[in-house]
């Protein structure tokens, strides 16, 4: 097995059906990955285990994905030197998400999480190519090729509108 | 030296006018207590350690204040057995306050946080001291005692008030 | 019958589903607890009285839930010198649980409310369980368990969903 | 002394500058009034004597003011038979007013606060004389003469905005 | 027929199962009352006749309710010298209610709006029967006979709450 | 067909459902208009090209809806001389509609965007017709008319309620 | 002296530091307009008279101020045929420019205002230039070369800023 | 001059003492870096052309800060395949900086921005030195001394506090 560049934990298996949605990037880019659980406020032991050993393994970027007062995705960059991702959830004991927004996004200076959108875990898988792609030509090219369908799927959308609407005068 | 009973601890150095208000409190209801900083952000380290110990060394209650995204109240109750009361600040780099006070309150099922308003150490401290007077008669006396002042002050200014508006008719 | 430790007390019999966390948590920890409806709006002598008398019949410790303007946690802390947890209920007539939150924990200095996460009652009772290990270390003993149990319970979910997802790379 | 039909009351004598512009209202349309500081969490005593005696010695409208998480209008409505005026007070531990407001505008079904704007005593005067104006030909009189003033300061305004700006062309 | 001392309006017919909570209320104290649909921004010009010529009709109070951009409850205050009693009601074209709310509380200085819990109509009409019952010792009485009703029906809750429960020890 | 005067452009095909309600407007006034797709974050040179050309095609006024961070109707307006209204959507990607909000009203001095209400595309075609009425008597003539239909729907609504409930006594 | 095309109305005097930057804006122009003080709530039948009239002397957009509860900019919209832009003004009665934003914003479906960004004066009296600038070649060119000049303005900052920095290697 | 491989950009040259954080942290990893003005809203030409050359001008990470309804960030990530940081700014046209907050943050699929806390440009450059130091032994070894110095300037402030409050018992 290829050894995993990338790793996305989440603070419950509950966060699963949104945090797939990096773990689905992962797999078009083709850039090996791992996915786990780990709970801060469960599993403190293994947050600390896993952000002081994940560079030391090969990982270079870590997507973390918790609601409600979410603390997984700011105390592992208090601990490891990657560049960290954070996915707010709106889990069931969010309040509108807000909470986990702030606490995700609102770090002291020294101490960074590149916070994405509500429940954006495609982003943060596309981040993470992103940062990747830094020094490998291959991946940034596979990026302005995804970019480029993103562009082809709305023109498709367009024509379909389009000649629905008649783009008639009223 | 007492062997403390209650510990305060803070996320940063500039939490301290806010923070001495518990330790205050301490000091006036003659609770033995230590006071220091402990980042969660910047000495992960540091609050395992911490955490992991309060128990073991006496201490029975802990009071955590911080700001921002504010994650000491909650990893400390993540490890500690122990109650935690958490001060969510209005620190310089927080929301008009509000991602202190979620990322504090919003803790998930299995891990409390007693959390407390905005800046209220103060509150922090009576409550360490309602928890302590558990078991403690002699504290339970004096927090009565407390509350009888609290009406007495009161009081005196509703004498001030009154003399002063003449409560006169208009 | 033994007698209570602990009071539950709620707002409204429509608060019993949230609030039944907490009772489940006492008999998990064998705690003696009563639980009953106090409304601060609609029987105000009721929580005069339960207030004034609760310490006096060995209650150690106290959990109010309210939705909308709650006002019983708070009224009943500054009527008893017992340490008051106060639980916001997103009840019909709140508007997203803002007004539960801000009601019940921006108390004013010198009488505080431990407050708990929106419909937090399990985590209420939890932290009830914490105050009264206070000289209590059987109690103590058993909230560390309970803590392992929390972390052991992750762990199961962490093998399954491994397994599931083959940790694969992409 | 004329006997009070109004009376002012508020949680803090620090919320003294907000409330005395009820005050000078009832001056001004000449209704006898009394005002004094109660404490629903200071003095909850006090606050159930007023609250039980106040229609009894002849008030027929309570204004009550109060910040953070406000329970004194609240709680006074929940006692006294009177129509209660509720007003927020943006006092130094609120968070923006929202917590006042809301904890005395979200009042549950069956016990209403009558709530006026943030820090908007004076308007709780003006409701106040339009109540009491039910049934009282020559208040509403002055009110209809009070909105006959307002509309004249506005008209002076007008013309000597327009006067200054001489309402060119660009 | 009764004369009507009391109207309920509101900006759309869609806020009547919200407002007729407050027709109940007038229904159950015995109060006559008049209940339509006056709309500040669609009718305009009903808007005027109705708040010019209320109090010459013998209207004594008015309840107003609408949402979003709500301002019928205060431009009828503005024209009107009765006092109204606004209703924000979570229509569908609000943001979890915060614009009524918002629209409908905040008045400037000078004209007042009784502004009650969101889709709080049940409150309104209480209201309105106490500012009514200034002057009326039998209303006084009703709404005095209603919080005992009030108080009651909770201690039938709390019979049958606490004989279910068992108000056991854990 | 007729040269189209207004242009409907939205940041997805999902937002169909909401601004249609724009187009129905167009032809209720018969105004001739077109309605496209332009996404800013996925066919950013497409809405380059939109945005130059629309003022030299003859459109005159461009309603441009969109969710979450909401750039389009700020980017249009950023290039093109035209007025632009914009319409805040609460798609699936929003918080409550809160970012759609304010990523579109919230513009920098020098670049207005015409904001209407959540939703609120069907006030976006009113407004444009508004705009497009300006020096022509016609369509002000219709607006007239619409808004006299909008009173009498109001009515005959009263007429329905009032004989419903008989605007009966209590 | 022309007669004015535009008007610009403000709640309140108080107001005209902020709505003098779209007064500012007409003076660039050389659009003819006319500023005066309205107030929906103090002079309700000014308001009327005002927006009745308006677009019979000739006045082809309105632009309407107001802060807290903005009632001003809806309600000419209700009455006047002619586009409306609405100001939220962040006042001393405001609580951060919520209640103004939203009371202006959220107007049901029918009668919509144009809503510019708090205290956004300057870009109501652009988007007033633009709609003008409908059937009128002028204007429109006018505009062109504002934006034009916005640009140049940012450019000649770039040139200073990149100077100053040096935009050096750190 | 070495060529840059990071580039700051903002929305103004007023965003220059938040945005200057992010230039400090490359100058003292030595990260080459520019620094510059683009506004998406009055230079959009400037924007296209800036995201469309950077990767190809050897930038590997670009931090765009901007405040408001601030669209740079997110426009720059719509057109290049870097990964993007936005810096919400607090600037004097924002409303307590959510609106800065949520049109960064809230970007929908396939077009990732990553948000730092507001004003902290300070993270972003943290973080860019992170993104930058994948494929870089040096750097990341730079990212682990700067996380000890963080450690150590916390434990001297431990120092500094313990020895002034003797960390005494109460």
């Amino acid at each position: 097995m290829t050894k995993p560049k990338a790793a996305i934990i989440m603070g419950s298996d509950s966060d699963l059906p949104v945090m797939q949605k990096a773990h689905e990037i992962f797999r078009d880019f083709e850039v090996p990955c791992e996915l786990t659980v780990v709970s801060a406020h469960r599993t403190p032991d293994r947050l600390f285990e896993f952000a002081r050993g994940a560079h030391e393994r090969g990982i270079e970027v870590i997507i973390a994905g918790a609601g409600g007062a979410a603390h997984l995705p700011g105390m592992v960059a208090a601990i490891s030197p990657l560049p960290v991702i954070g996915v707010p959830i709106k889990s069931s004991n969010s309040i509108d998400g807000w909470d986990s927004v702030l606490s995700i996004l609102q770090m002291p200076g020294g101490v960074p999480v590149a916070t994405v959108a509500l429940d954006g875990a495609k982003n943060a898988g596309l981040l993470a190519v992103q940062m990747l792609s830094i020094g490998d030509a291959g991946l940034r090219e596979k990026m302005l090729e995804y970019k480029k369908q993103l562009k082809e799927s709305v023109m498709e959308k367009v024509s379909r509108l389009e000649s629905k609407m008649g783009n008639q005068a009223g």
